[in-house]
């Protein structure tokens, strides 16, 4: 049962996570197999980094050839779709603040069924949620979601640690499920419609390349 | 015999893409040991990524440290003749796609050899081709070269295909593999010459991050 | 002793580094989590990019999850204090030299604990010691270390060479250790305090896109 349901939720995240990257791919005009490759790489790529960190090898997708042909096949749908959304932009951070909530419980279901304990099974969530969308980002050659002042470690932490929280309290599985999936995608879509942030350092930003070169530094 | 073929792509596409890691620490004025460095990671980049999502590890120069070695040779020697080329970037494309072609052949190899299926040997392909230079852009500073709208992914792809194809169809495997190689190569050396590409995404080019942020998104 | 030696250097090469992604995560005004997730990949990046390529798995911090608590621990502690230091990105500098010429020695010993030879070895300690820079630059948008002029790789790799062949020679490992430490840390720091440099290739910059563009190119 527990396997089933994070499996169930495993697939929606990568066909989401797919979707942002083939979102990156019409922003940079890239030809269909290109879609495709960016799409395929931003849906398994957390979960690839997670099943490497955990030594479950070969990583999901090998075992499962599906997840690849699900990524390919949502790419093509994108490169054909693309332009009907008002803002690519937009529904590129909502889809991914979707993915970001079923990546981490998927994240801590996995890290739970390897035989880990609960701080490491929030931290494969937290890589997981994360991971896809990094290497989107820097393949995509877009300034890291993660970089935005909006709450997004954060949403994916909170409901990584209500999930396997759950889990631990013996509350059915379900439950803690949907509770997880359902704070990360609250808390960052808070974060996304009213620019909700927690506080951030703020004391002194960084100077840049060209001031610190002035400085000799 | 089929081992033999592909191990001996193999330190081709090494190389090869050694000498391409080693042309951009030049563009970036790098010293002999960030030749060594960003050679090595390109050479070897593309086939680590492979081994570890396939779980064959410790990964292939681990066992054979000699293929680091025939990295950091090849940076040296690069490092006292880079100024010799007329047009350094272009020689970088070029050798770039010998690379791809070796690897797409070795990469789908390589997964075959691993129990994979067809599919999956032909994403395996994909991948080892891709990443070495994705690593080499990345690390290096430089936009990937991926998002260059001459068919790049399309190219690895067409090889990959045409070799796994073969060897399914029981053709020797020589014949495939050159057949692949020569397939992508050729595909791949049009895009460059001719500046030939598929249909891309045009629709509706990306926002800049300043446009996004003055529509306070 | 060997091992007890290795594991304590290893703390303090994660701590240190786990400052240096704090204080990316400070330059970009990220929120509390977000210094905790740059921190932590910081921190543990480059351990993790050496055990998956030894087939070391699970990583190093899945068995001790310690590491991840200290990485964690750092960031909240830099999140409230980042602000004191005169200049932030000179002791960023200065604590990335110190966190590799840790990880350089650490590197290099656990290569030799996992039964590579003195070659992989010391491939392993410049990989571990690159990579947790590498990973901190590329997801915090900072122009990579690496490609800063004053001599970064070879101090690493100079380091594990005096390590590696002390402990070869059969001189205690706590002097091998010292000895390598100490060297990588004067020869990276020679590089920042003085402008120190290897002749780096000169002969001719690379063009910026923007003139490759307009050669065609």
């Amino acid at each position: 049962m527990f396997d089933l349901m994070i499996a169930t939720l495993d697939w929606f995240g990568v066909a989401v996570f797919a979707v942002t990257g083939a979102l990156v791919a019409s922003r940079k005009q890239m030809d269909i197999f290109g879609f495709a490759l960016l799409a395929t790489v931003t849906g398994i790529g957390g979960g690839s980094v997670r099943d490497l960190l955990l030594g479950q090898l070969p990583v999901f997708w090998v075992k499962q050839p599906a997840y690849v042909a699900i990524c390919v096949a949502v790419s093509a749908v994108v490169f054909f779709t693309a332009h009907i959304p008002e803002s690519r932009y937009r529904l590129l951070m909502w889809l991914d603040a979707v993915g970001l909530a079923f990546f981490c419980v998927v994240g801590a279901g996995k890290g739970l069924e390897a035989g880990a304990g609960p701080f490491i099974a929030v931290v494969m969530a937290v890589i997981t949620a994360s991971f896809g969308g990094i290497i989107r980002d820097v393949i995509g050659g877009e300034s890291p979601f993660l970089l935005r002042k909006e709450i997004y470690v954060t949403a994916a932490l909170a409901g990584a640690v209500v999930f396997v929280g759950g889990h631990a309290l013996g509350i059915p599985d379900a439950v803690s499920a949907i509770a997880g999936f359902a704070i990360c995608f609250v808390i960052r879509g808070f974060g996304l419609r009213y620019g909700l942030a927690l506080p951030t350092y703020r004391a002194r930003p960084g100077r840049s390349e060209e001031q610190l070169k002035k400085l000799g530094l």
